[in-house]
């Protein structure tokens, strides 16, 4: 094929594929927001055919042809349309190996495992669940197995969300992260409950919360007209394009549960509402990583929403909303209940202290469960076994247990690690911010844009046209290094607890 | 082409249509529901893409072959994949002769109306929406002039929309339901202002309009696990199968309106939900058309809906949810007050009365955009001159006037006589159920799901395979008659007004 007609109908692949991810994306997303309950039937059946599509228009002898003779070409393609080209040919490579049926079978499952999920968290019967995940499982494995034989199947799925690791470098990581901060847990713990969150656990009014949400997004600099906030019962974000962005969350009695989903969703959002302009359209136009993205939303949500400048900032319109409930509360006293280290149940309501701990067990699991060792049937029992042992907490059932998390049922595994690599990026990244910017007076001064304008030049606007590890190269001017995360845990923790 | 392989092909491209039309289906749903305002530059492009796909996958010679092979074996096919080939056959017929630019260039142009529409009814500024609609209507005239340039642009459109229709038929119609109910309206305007509807125009706090919302749907038989509500500007009704239907409102200050949107939306709801389970996935599974739908709408809207055992039904519930602003109020009262007959500005808001000469002013307007002897620019003053003439009312301004409906701004003209002729319809079904169902005591009772089952048997599970008349025919043993509206409309108003 000649180079310039196949360059011509890349482009245009990509807008037609484009066109099918934005279709099917805006489906998902309705599915788990406003669609009724029943629709779910019809949308497996719909999904099913445009994937088989999309993978077909993918996966054919003239698509080879294209990206076989772009990749023959690649130094005189300009630097976006490379990366484009790099991309294309790795998923290619994925697609090639899948057999078809595979592929949409097990995007039909996908969908029937979201709704056994629900159900059975509803109902706290993990029985219902079970078999669809054993099949997910082994869905995994066989994927894997067809696209890189010579890697384990966690291995292939751990580098796939996040290229670069694996099984070596995560027990590495996280034998590091355990040895630093278990120590410092235990002697938080040893200090009793010092801490009083009594005020954060009363029941803050619907309509307040929502107003809330509103303000939050503000403060964040998020603009409605690019992203609008959704209701569900796992928040997530998902994006379409950067003026087309949606968070959702989950409102609860207590009003920092969906606070700190607001930010740490908002975080997310704030990353692709950021790509550059030049990559509007382009399938770059997204994320470099999980790992990467967890970086933004547990920054935002943590070493700023976190941060006691943010609680000052906040404060005021917390105390306007909710004067009954936060009547005898002082900032420093929401900041130190915000930040109160305790092993708790639900990973999403986890403190930024123990956070780690539960990524760690979800790790050990998922390693498990694909390499074998461990069946779906069995872990239950594990999962409660490692709470105990690692957390000190007794799972009263499988609802605040394993089935308290969507990422197994949408099919991931492999996901989880990226939460605790995201934390430890964000914490180097924050450290070399430090250096350009007065992080804690902008926060204080409601100036939150100076320090996203400040990601989106050192990371955002490259969407995915560089690697994680470039990014942070990028941006720190040296590789990833987790010391800076158990340096400021360390340091944040030990102020609060007087230690 | 081989029979059987053309049935073959046949039933797949339905499917893969199907999954098409879904898929944009509900990117609409999304767009004007919960997307964020800038989402709509992304939306168009892939709008315009997947339709362009859908059009080649529909216009093909290979497609082509498949129809006229199936309709020269028409009798050889069962009697629901005849009505599908031949529904097809006249779609084809359509796209064959559409250019595919033109088809293209129009999805795209109708978004960008869409957004237009709503800034200029928001900021009352026609002249930002007048280029947009000049250009729809000359889409309008070109398309059906490429189709069929043996009849009047108009007479197309009206034709597509209720086979049948004509600006002949239409003209006689009109003057017979405006001979009979002008001279009611001079009589009932002559009495003076004697109905009270104060009460109801007070300000009904939102939460308990959506409690109320949620109510009707179960009067009505709705199962929300087959049918959502969300919020619109304009409400509507859209459906993906029979087990996911979305109807949409719009809560104002008053109660009344939202409850009429609820039940008018409801009832197009009802004839999807009810569609034979023989049809599911067939691309009949859907109302037989726009005339027979609106029946629907307004039957249980105004003859169900505005009834006294309606009103005593569902007072109890209101009474509950705003003791304050109902406190003095009997269900007598509230029945007579949303009775009222009162020439009004606001279509969607008229009374069932005065409503037939809403209808009446745009079905004149369209056809004089269409037939040329009208511009987009002249079309407020002619608008305005309409509403003085026939209603008396004066228009303020153009958002309550001629860019109050949504419709002109999605691309359909010729829609709006459907509305008159489905309340003409509706009137003549009701006087053939009343033959053998006992409505008034049924509605008392809560049991209006005896009458969703008896149109269900008549019309709802039908779909598309029987056409309007053969309907009206089934139902009711004899051809449509316009008599039975005019004399329902007379009977009631004289009652309510003492004549």
């Amino acid at each position: 094929m000649e180079f310039q007609k196949a360059l011509e109908l890349f482009k245009k692949n990509n807008e037609t594929m484009g066109a099918y991810g934005h279709a099917m994306g805006v489906m998902y997303y309705d599915m788990d927001t406003v669609a009724p309950k029943n629709a779910f039937k019809g949308f497996g059946k719909t999904i099913g055919i445009l994937s088989e599509i999309q993978y077909r228009l993918s996966v054919n002898d003239e698509n080879f042809e294209i990206i076989d003779t772009l990749m023959a070409h690649k130094d005189e393609l300009d630097f976006i349309t490379r990366r484009e080209v790099e991309e294309a040919a790795h998923d290619l490579d994925m697609m090639r190996k899948i057999p078809i049926e595979e592929y949409t079978a097990y995007r039909v499952l996908l969908t029937e495992a979201r709704e056994k999920w629900l159900e059975a968290k509803a109902t706290n019967n993990y029985e219902l669940f079970e078999p669809v995940l054993a099949q997910i499982v082994d869905y995994n494995r066989r994927i894997a197995g067809y696209i890189d034989p010579s890697v384990s199947p966690y291995d292939f799925w751990l580098n796939e969300f996040e290229r670069g690791a694996s099984v070596k470098m995560l027990d590495e990581y996280f034998a590091k992260v355990k040895d630093a901060l278990v120590p410092l847990i235990h002697s938080i713990k040893e200090k009793g409950d010092v801490i009083d969150t009594s005020f954060a656990e009363l029941s803050y009014p619907l309509e307040g919360q929502r107003k809330f949400s509103d303000y939050l997004m503000k403060v964040l600099t998020i603009n409605k007209d690019d992203c609008s906030i959704g209701e569900t019962e796992h928040p997530f974000t998902t994006h379409f394009n950067k003026h087309d962005v949606r968070i959702t969350t989950h409102y609860h009695d207590s009003v920092t549960n969906n606070m700190y989903s607001v930010i740490h969703e908002g975080g997310h959002a704030l990353y692709e509402l950021n790509t550059g302009d030049d990559i509007i359209g382009s399938p770059l136009a997204s994320g470099a990583s999980t790992g990467i993205h967890e970086s933004q939303s547990r920054l935002y949500e943590n070493i700023i929403g976190r941060s006691e400048e943010f609680i000052e900032l906040i404060f005021p319109k917390l105390k306007e909303l909710f004067p009954e409930q936060l009547k005898d509360v002082s900032a420093h006293m929401f900041y130190l209940a915000v930040n109160k280290a305790q092993p708790s149940l639900i990973r999403i309501e986890a403190d930024e202290l123990t956070y780690s701990m539960h990524v760690l067990i979800r790790y050990e699991l998922e390693k498990r469960l694909m390499d074998g060792s461990l069946s779906t049937k069995e872990l239950p029992a594990e999962w409660n076994r490692l709470y105990k042992e690692y957390l000190g907490v007794d799972v009263p059932d499988d609802t605040h247990g394993c089935l308290q998390d969507s990422h197994w049922s949408s099919g991931t595994l492999g996901y989880f690690p990226s939460y605790s690599l995201g934390s430890a990026y964000g914490a180097q990244i924050v450290a070399h911010m430090k250096k350009e910017l007065d992080i804690a007076a902008l926060v204080k001064e409601n100036k939150i844009g100076v320090i996203v304008e400040w990601l989106t030049e050192k990371i955002y606007k490259y969407g995915m046209l560089l690697r994680p590890d470039e990014l942070i190269k990028n941006c720190c001017g040296e590789e990833f290094n987790p010391q800076y995360y158990v340096d400021y845990l360390t340091e944040k923790f030990k102020k609060i607890y007087n230690l």
